[in-house]
């Protein structure tokens, strides 16, 4: 899908879905970029990958959103420190525990917010269906769907499109699309557990993990 | 619309709408009330109008929600100091100052990710889609949509219903069924500019007034 605007808000999460997302988008459009923080254990690290990856690229609009009240609703390992992140790549048996909860339909209202005040009827969100371990707000429906609502909720001269690029690669796919875009990948964050060095064990490191093995590259960034 | 789910989330910003909404969903519901800051002129005393109504009925489970982003885009007179907020009733010729982008479906985020925690699969919105003055997140369409969205982009065992039981009465007719249901209309505040005494000149306190005077009843709060 094309349209006549040219501004595009890409959700840049500081990780490599969004990072290549952000690469993607770059090509056709002038780009925003807008972080959302809502309490997750590695936020300061996932906010410094977001400004080193907007620095790369040289992008001046930038927005972070911080939602403390997905911190207070809790309902997500993510966020929660009481509640333990699963171990190893999800056997794909129901929706982890570090689902939040329709996290992405409140990125998606921010943006498409911001979008009505900045002019970009482009929005782009890393998502990914199949290797996104089952969470419901990932489905190609669901972003489908939401666009419908935008365009129904918004000035009626406006013409909303929700870009999920990556939404049907696989991890490895992904991260070869980065490297041929020359996608800054040792700016971005990957593990839910630490921020200096990845842990390397957390399901998200191991998604990563075998997805740069997968692809026959070297990891560019830490582990412990 | 019913549901053999017992609990909702209702969204109460403080005003009349919203106040009715809930005494509306009290009725049927064990109810949870939800109220969104975004920067508004009048924010304390929605919030203090929002804790006020929560007390009158007894509520437990309150969630206050900062999105201080939409403070930071602007986009709106509500918002922003710069813009100037129209005086009088609008005249249906475009969307007003008045208008926060999106605003609407970030709220609804947020109920259906706090239901999600919560077990509430009953949200409901006072929203008004004649008298609200042309926004367009305030259609029926845009809720028929959105609750598609939220069933898409949620656990599947879910099914969440938004209600907006009084989308298509007038603020006369709105006024009545509070004072029908005793809701307490004296806790609650619409004027956009001031907090301790009503403007009485602003948008939002002329369809209030008008309202009043068309239900046959007296506002009970003070103006200046």
């Amino acid at each position: 899908m094309s349209n006549r605007n040219c501004k595009a808000i890409v959700a840049l999460s500081g990780g490599i879905d969004s990072c290549v997302t952000l690469s993607i988008a770059r090509e056709k459009y002038d780009v925003a970029i807008l972080h959302v923080q809502y309490g997750q254990r590695t936020a300061e690290k996932e906010l410094e990958c977001f400004h080193k990856i907007g620095d790369h690229y040289g992008i001046k609009d930038r927005l972070v959103a911080p939602l403390p009240h997905l911190e207070s609703i809790k309902g997500s390992s993510l966020i929660d420190n009481n509640m333990e992140i699963e171990k190893g790549i999800p056997n794909g048996s129901g929706i982890p525990s570090t689902y939040v909860p329709f996290r992405n339909a409140t990125i998606l209202s921010i943006a498409v917010a911001w979008g009505e005040v900045i002019g970009a009827e482009n929005i782009f969100i890393g998502a990914v269906q199949e290797d996104s371990s089952g969470y419901p707000d990932c489905r190609e429906s669901f972003f489908e769907s939401f666009e419908k609502t935008a365009n129904l909720g918004t000035h009626d001269d406006n013409r909303y499109i929700i870009h999920t690029p990556i939404i049907h690669l696989s991890k490895a796919e992904i991260i070869k699309e980065g490297i041929r875009l020359k996608a800054p990948l040792h700016h971005t964050w990957s593990c839910y557990k630490d921020t200096s060095k990845a842990c390397g064990e957390c399901e998200s490191c191991m998604i990563r993990l075998r997805g740069f093995e997968q692809a026959g590259y070297k990891d560019p960034i830490p582990y412990r």
